[in-house]
């Protein structure tokens, strides 16, 4: 099977190929310039494609994203109808985003910055209150396949957690309080520490604007491993300004990479990650996508 | 019943008067120079006590420690024979315990130190390899109370655990793959990122030195949450240099606080926060401590 990688963000060809070779030698990944015959290309594999990138290829069967996310591709207006899309849904990058967030929790409840200052000046000083994970509430914003696994990890490390989604899981995950459709207020109000992992979608794009942020208790940190288009950068800059919110761990910004120039760099209350929160393991990505084209009913 | 806190390092009376008035109000803390009836004394709080602390009191009938080792207080010279000296051993610390942890273990295999550099140069460059923490074999040294809880919460994130622990500890940890005594060489050949959190015993004292440390694999990351004494800090340094290790994560010194003009604070590859790993909550310790003194026999 003939498959094209089109992405205008990442190289996914010069990734890939190699580890289709080794992985699934029988589906060939092809660069869109390297296409002769476009009606044989069966399956694309995609993380940011351009507005044409689908057009040429009428036989498609699937789309793969590269990535956990697949807004950028369910919004590409030359995406054929009827063609599913497929998102990487592997436990591993789950994994991955569980222990990213559990540092920035850990950042952020025990002032892991402070530290780091100090050490720079042979500073000995020793922060004795609150180190009890009893005293820091977590909120985890987007249920699904990551979220369950980081609200996992956190009811571990004994933190008390809460977990908001549209529906309720099934299963629910032990240990975690979960918020529904029409208690975002409450759930807000009981986070200290909020992690964002709601993919993007018309519903959560600039969701997380001045009159979220004032929801979450004062003093509170945001740690945003979504998308960045959920947030509004200048609410969030004016919320850790005025003092209400206590910290911020971006990973991923409107704009990548973030702008040379945004003020975000260099906020004393920002820690700045350049979207590596997590990246699903490439022979994984390859094994997914050729189970799920081994699987397709013949033509 | 009345107690006296005597330790030379820390102030516990400052810090447990008022939470023995509110949790335990039967219980009466004195400082040694309060006491008028020394034979009355029934127990001590302390946790680095001074050699002559315990000599007053022939009453004496538990010693408290107010941390989660009692070295100090096992090797006091006025220590008296056949009192029972207890630690702390509450879940909570060891969850804080954890937490620090898993914070250390995500820094040394997810880089989090070039981030935090990148960022103050507003630079975006992405590490995409080796992200799973499948890539990472983690090792913790001591499988005891604290132990377990650091192992635990360490399978949640998805790193492939050992323990290390003189006998095998029943029940055994699900999920951690058991070493014991004879089996130490093997335990460190595995041990990617090793988390030692032994106490401090003769067998314990300066172990972790330059053979110790060469029998870790190349690349090799110490997070060191037990006792300074443990550690040969200039075969720890040498070990760094060398390339040898890749990081280390120093909570714990053979001096405290660390001397300003330590090696240790500004090398590169170290990372060194103020004993502050774990600190018990008085709250939890004092009613530890009430419970254990009202099951004494009474005499």
């Amino acid at each position: 099977m003939i498959g094209v990688a089109t992405c205008s963000r990442i190289d996914l060809h010069t990734l890939y190929r190699p580890v289709f070779s080794q992985v699934a030698p029988e589906l060939t990944l092809l660069r869109p310039e390297e296409v002769t015959r476009p009606e044989e290309v069966t399956f694309a594999l995609s993380f940011v494609p351009a507005a044409d990138a689908f057009a040429p290829y009428s036989g498609l069967r699937a789309i793969f994203s590269a990535g956990a996310g697949t807004d950028a591709i369910d919004a590409c207006p030359s995406r054929p109808d009827g063609v599913p899309v497929y998102r990487v849904e592997e436990p591993d990058q789950a994994l991955q985003m569980a222990g990213f967030a559990a540092f920035h929790v850990l950042w952020h409840h025990r002032g892991m910055g402070r530290y780091l200052a100090q050490q720079s000046g042979a500073i000995w000083q020793r922060e004795v209150e609150g180190l009890s994970p009893r005293t820091r509430r977590v909120g985890v914003l987007g249920m699904g396949h990551m979220g369950r696994v980081i609200a996992r990890a956190l009811v571990a490390l004994g933190y008390p957690v809460a977990g908001y989604s549209r529906r309720m899981p099934e299963p629910r995950e032990p240990g975690v309080t979960h918020f529904t459709d029409g208690m975002l207020d409450g759930f807000l109000a009981r986070s200290d520490i909020l992690i964002n992992v709601l993919p993007l979608t018309p519903e959560t794009d600039g969701l997380i604007d001045a009159a979220f942020l004032a929801g979450l208790p004062a003093g509170a940190a945001l740690i945003q491993l979504g998308r960045g288009g959920q947030v509004d950068e200048a609410a969030l800059i004016a919320a850790l300004d005025a003092g209400h919110l206590s910290g911020a761990s971006l990973d991923v910004f409107r704009t990548e990479p973030l702008p040379a120039d945004s003020p975000l760099w260099s906020h004393p209350g920002v820690l700045v990650t350049p979207h590596v929160a997590s990246i699903p393991d490439f022979a994984d990505v390859v094994t997914s996508i050729r189970q799920r084209l081994l699987a397709l009913p013949s033509t």
